[in-house]
C-alpha cells in the first residue's frame, strides 16, 4: 500500500468505487438483459412443452443435439459453473464467451423436451462469461478480470431470482467451503443489484412465495426474543433432513456422471439414455408434475414449488425423492440447466411433508426447505438465509438461519460444485480447522 | 480426516453438533443471566443518574475509582476486546474471568456518573470471559477453548442487543477485515440463541425502532425489483458520510489514548482530565444528552437515538459529531464501556440531518446511520446487515446493505479494534487483494 501512503485511504476507496461502478455497468447490462431474455425464452419453452406433450419423447433426440452443441462450440465450456470458479481461484486460458449462448441455448432446450433442471446453473455461466468477455475487450488485467468473474456471478445471480444481496454474498460465498473472502464485495453489490434492476426493466416478474405463519408465542415488534422453542427444536430436525437431502442430491448426481461415463463408452449415448430414462420415470411417476422447472405445473393442483407452499394435498411424501431423482439423471445424462430450481422443489416439498409430520406450519417449513437444501448442496449459508429474508421478508429469520446453518453442517463436504474449495473443515474440532 | 473415513461425515457432524450444544449451554446460560444483569443495572444507573445531576460532578472521582478496580483486578483485563480476538488468533496466557465483573461494574460506574459510553463491548467481554472461565473448568483443549471465545462472543452480543443472528456473524466477521472463517458457525448460532433467550427470560426487553417509511416506487412483495434509483443515489452518499464518520472516531480515540498516555505522565489522572473535558464539555453543549448511553434522553424530546427516528426537530446538525467527541473522550480517557451504541447514536442523528439534507425519509436514514457507521467502525458488513433485518424488518434489506458495505468500504483499513487482522484490503487493484 505504499503508493497510497501519503494520501488517504478513502481517496483510493472513492476512486475504485467509481472505476468498479463503470466497469461493473457494462456487465450488468448485458447479464441482466439476456437473463431477461433468458427468463423469457424458459418461460415460452415451458408453456409448449405443457401444450405439446409429446415433446417429451423426444428427449432423447434433445440431449444428441446438446451434445452436438457443445462438441461445436468447444469443450472447455462444458464445465461450466467450475470454469468460472477455477478461473477465480487461478486463472488459466479464460472463460470463453460463446459459453454464454451455449448454455442458454441448451438450457432451454433441456427445458423445451422436459428435462428437469434449474436456471441459476445457467445464469451464473452467463454471467461469468459476459463478464469475463468484458474483461478482454476493456483489456483488463488478470487480477481485475478475476474481480469482474466474480461481479458476472453477482450479476446472474441476483437478476434470475430477483435476490441481489444473495446474490453479492452468493459470489464470495461459493466459492470455497468454510470461509468468505470480501474481495469484491462492493462491485458484487453493484453488479447484482444493477443486473436485477435491468432484468425487471425488460418486464421480467419474479414468482412471489408468501409465508403467512405467525406464530402466537411471539412478542410483537421483537419476534425473536421469545422464540417458541419447540418450533425451533422442530427446524433443527428438519435443517438436518434438509442437509441430508444436499448430500444425497449431490451424491447421486456425481455416482450418474461416473458411472455413465464409466459403462457407456460412446459419449453421444449417454444424454440418449438419460432421456429414455426421464421418459421411462415419467411414467412410472404416473405424472410430469417433475419435469421442467417445477416451479408451477401444468394443472393449478400439481406438484409444483408454489403449491408446496399450500396445505391442499397435492404433495406427495416422496415428491422430493423424485425430483431429486428426475433431477440427477436430467443433469448427471448431459442435459443443461441449474441444480438451485429443483433443490428449491425438493426442499419446499419435504419441508411441506416434514411440516405435516411434524404438525409445523407447512408454509413456513416449505419455505425453510426452500433455501436451506440449496444452502446445504452449495455450501452458501449466508447467501440462503439473505435469500429468505429478500424472498419471505425477516420475520422468521432466526428459522431461516437456523436451518440454512444446520442444513450446511449436515450436507459433507463435497457439495455441487467440484471446484469448491475446502477451506474451514465442518467438524470443528480436527487439525485443519485450526489456524 | 483419516480418523473419520470409515464413517460417514454426518456421524461426526451429529456427534460435534451434540458436544457443542452441550459445551455451549453453560456459556449460554452464564452470559444471558449475567448480560440481564447487565443491562437492568444500566437501566437503574441511567434513571438514577437522570434524578441526581450532581452526580456528574463526581465523574473525574470515578475514573479514579475505575483506574483503581483494574489495577487490582489485574492489567491484562484491562486490554478488553484486543485480548479476546487476540486469544482466538493466537492463543496466550488466556482470558480470565475477573474480566466479567470488572467490565461489568466499571461500565456501570462510568453510566452512573455520565460517561457516554455503550453496551457491546462489556457484552462481549462478559461472554469472552465467561466462555473461557468455561472451559477452563471443564478442562477443554485450547483449540475448543478458541471455538468457546467465539461463541462468548456471539452469546453477549446476541444477549444485549436481542439479535442473535447478526451476533453470530458479528462473531465470525469481527476476528478479521476482509473475510470470515465459518469456524464455529453453529456453535456460535446455538450461545447467540440460547443467551437471548435466557436473557429475555429474564424479564429484560429491547427497545424497538421503527421505519414506518415505504416507497410509492416499490413493486409489493418483491420491493427490490423496481427499486427507487434516486432513493439507492442517495444511500449511496449517505453511506459514505457514515464510513467517514466511522473513520472519524476510530482516529480520534486512538489519537486521544495516544496522546493522553504521552503527555499525561501519572495513569490515575488520565481518568481525571477525561472526567474534567467531559463535565466542561456538557456545559458547552449546553445539553446533557450526549452523557450515557442515549437510548433515550432524560426529557421526551431530547436528542437521542428513539429521537432520531422522528421528525419533531429535536436533533440538531452537529449532534453526531458532539456524540462522537464525547464517546472518544469518554473511552480514549480511560472510562469503560462499549463503543456500539454510541455508534448508533452518531449514525441515527446524522442519518436524520442528512434525510432532512437530500429530502429523504428520515427514519429510514436514522435505520441507516444505526447500523452502518457501526459495519465501518468494526468492519463488520454482513453482521450488520442482518441486525438492520432483526431490528428493522426486511422491507428495506437492499439498502441496508449498500449502506452498510459502503460505510465499510469507506472507513478505511483501522477501525476500532486494534486486535483485527487485516486478510483482504479494501483497495481490490492492490497487490495485498490477490487471492
Amino acid at each position: 500500500m505504499k503508493q497510497h501512503s501519503n494520501k488517504p485511504e478513502q481517496v483510493t476507496v472513492a476512486y475504485q468505487l467509481l472505476r468498479w461502478t463503470v466497469l461493473v455497468l457494462p456487465v450488468a447490462l448485458i447479464v441482466g438483459s439476456l437473463v431477461a431474455l433468458f427468463l423469457w425464452l424458459l418461460d415460452k419453452a415451458t408453456k409448449i412443452r405443457f401444450e405439446h406433450g409429446w415433446l417429451l419423447y423426444l428427449l432423447p433426440v434433445a440431449g444428441v443435439l446438446i451434445y452436438w452443441l457443445y462438441r461445436l462450440g468447444g469443450r472447455n465450456a462444458e464445465k461450466g459453473n467450475n470454469l468460472i470458479m477455477d478461473e477465480i481461484h487461478q486463472p488459466g486460458g479464460g472463460v470463453p464467451a460463446r459459453m454464454a449462448p451455449l448454455v442458454l441455448l441448451t438450457t432451454v432446450i433441456t427445458h423445451l423436451f422436459g428435462g428437469s433442471a434449474g436456471r441459476e446453473g445457467t445464469a451464473v455461466q452467463i454471467g461469468g462469461s459476459m463478464a469475463a468477455w468484458t474483461g478482454k475487450t476493456l483489456g483488463l488485467t488478470q487480477r481485475d478480470i478475476r474481480i469482474l468473474l466474480m461481479t458476472g456471478i453477482a450479476a446472474g445471480f441476483g437478476a434470475v431470482f430477483g435476490t441481489p444481496i444473495a446474490g453479492t454474498v452468493f459470489a464470495l460465498e461459493v466459492l470455497a467451503i468454510g470461509a468468505m473472502r470480501y474481495d469484491a464485495l462492493v462491485p458484487c453489490l453493484i453488479a447484482a443489484v444493477l443486473a436485477d434492476v435491468v432484468c425487471s426493466a425488460w418486464g421480467i416478474s419474479h414468482t412471489h412465495y408468501q409465508i403467512l405463519y405467525t406464530s402466537t408465542h411471539l412478542t410483537p415488534y421483537v419476534p425473536f426474543v421469545k422464540a417458541d422453542l419447540l418450533l425451533l427444536l422442530k427446524v433443527i430436525v428438519v435443517g438436518v433432513a434438509f442437509g441430508l437431502t444436499s448430500f444425497l442430491f449431490s451424491w447421486l448426481i456425481h455416482a450418474i456422471k461416473h458411472n455413465a461415463n464409466t459403462y457407456i463408452k460412446i459419449p453421444w449415448l449417454i444424454p440418449v439414455v438419460g432421456g429414455v430414462m426421464i421418459i421411462t420415470m415419467t411414467f412410472i411417476a404416473g405424472t410430469r408434475d417433475y419435469l421442467g422447472l417445477g416451479v408451477y405445473s401444468q394443472s393449478p393442483d400439481g406438484i409444483s414449488i408454489v403449491n408446496a407452499f399450500r396445505n391442499t394435498g397435492t404433495i406427495s411424501d416422496w415428491s422430493w425423492l423424485w425430483k431429486l431423482v428426475f433431477t440427477a439423471v436430467t443433469l448427471g445424462m448431459g442435459f443443461k440447466g441449474g441444480e438451485v430450481t429443483p433443490l428449491f422443489f425438493m426442499g419446499a416439498t419435504l419441508g411441506h411433508t416434514l411440516a405435516l409430520l411434524l404438525g409445523a406450519p407447512v408454509d413456513l417449513f416449505a419455505g425453510l426447505g426452500f433455501i436451506a437444501v440449496f444452502a446445504g448442496a452449495t455450501n452458501t449459508p449466508l447467501a440462503c438465509t439473505l435469500m429468505g429474508v429478500e424472498l419471505f421478508g425477516a420475520d422468521h429469520v432466526l428459522y431461516f438461519a437456523v436451518a440454512c446453518f444446520t442444513a450446511y453442517y449436515f450436507s459433507g463436504h463435497s457439495g455441487i460444485y467440484a471446484s469448491q474449495k475446502l477451506v474451514v473443515s465442518k467438524f470443528y474440532s480436527n487439525p485443519e480447522s485450526g489456524r
